[in-house]
C-alpha cells in the first residue's frame, strides 16, 4: 500500500508537540502540560496507581502539587526518541532525565522511559496514552532501579 | 479524511497476534514468543537495563532462561487491552496479571502494565516496540509497586 499522507511532516509536528510539552514541564506551566492531553487519554505513570483514566490522567491540582514539589526548576531532556506515524495513529518511545531539587534540598536525577499514543482528531493531534517506567531489580531486593544511566 | 483500511479487520488481526504470543508465554515457547518480534524492536522491561534493542531484546537464551526459572506453568492474563490503528502503525495498552512458582518454591503474582507499538510491513504486522513496568512507591521506600490490584 502507498502512503497517502506526508508521514514525514506528521512526524515533525509529534515532534513539535512533544518539545512543548517538555517546555512547558520546564516552565511549571499546568494548564500548558495537559493542552494537548485527550479527554479519554489512559496512562501508566511512575507512581501508583497502576492505571490513570481521563479526569484522573488530567488533574490541574495534582499536576500542580507536583510542581511545587521542586524548589527550582524542573528539568526534562529526552534521548533515542522515535516517532511512528499511520495515517491518524502515532507512538513514539523514548529515555528522558529528570532533574530538579525538591523540597528540602534532596535533588532528584532520574532516566525514565516513556512511551507516548497518539490520534489525530479534527485535525489535532492529542496524547491518548502516555506511559513512563523505571525498570525494578531482579536481586530480591523490590528495589526500584532509580540510578541507571543509558 | 476517510479511512481507507478496515481498521475493525486490523484491529482484530493484532488482537489475535497479542494472544497467540500470551499463549506462546503461557507454553513456555521461546520460538514462539519471538515469532512477532521486529528485527529493530526497541523495548523496555521489567528488568534493566533502561532499554533494550535488536538482537538482545529478541535474545533465545535469555528467554529461555527465564522460562527456566518457572518450575511449573507461566500465566499470564490480560485486562482493559485498548488498540489504536491508522494505516500500517498501532499501538496498544493494558494490564496484564503474571503469576507461577519461581524455583524455590516461591509464588510470584504481580499486576503490571504494557504498552506495545506495531508496524505492518510486507502485509505482516510486526511488534517494533513494547514497555513493561510496575509503578513505584513514592514514600522515600525506592520499593517498586508489585503489590497493586487494577
Amino acid at each position: 500500500m502507498a502512503d497517502t499522507t506526508d508521514t514525514g511532516a506528521d512526524e515533525a509536528e509529534i515532534r513539535r508537540l512533544l518539545e512543548e510539552r517538555a517546555a512547558a514541564m520546564r516552565a511549571k506551566d499546568v494548564q500548558a502540560s495537559l493542552a494537548r492531553i485527550a479527554p479519554d487519554v489512559v496512562t501508566y505513570e511512575l507512581a501508583p496507581p497502576l492505571r490513570y483514566a481521563g479526569d484522573q490522567a488530567r488533574d490541574p491540582g495534582g499536576l500542580q502539587e507536583w510542581y511545587d514539589s521542586f524548589t527550582g526548576p524542573v528539568g526534562i531532556e529526552s534521548r533515542d526518541l522515535k516517532v511512528f506515524v499511520g495515517g491518524d495513529v502515532a507512538f513514539c518511545h523514548g529515555l528522558a532525565l529528570l532533574t530538579g531539587e525538591r523540597a528540602g534540598g534532596e535533588k532528584s536525577r532520574v532516566w525514565f522511559r516513556e512511551t507516548v499514543g497518539l490520534r489525530r482528531t479534527g485535525g489535532r493531534w492529542e496524547i491518548v496514552h502516555a506511559h513512563a517506567s523505571v525498570p525494578l531489580y531482579m536481586d530480591g531486593s523490590g528495589k526500584a532501579a532509580l540510578d541507571l544511566e543509558p
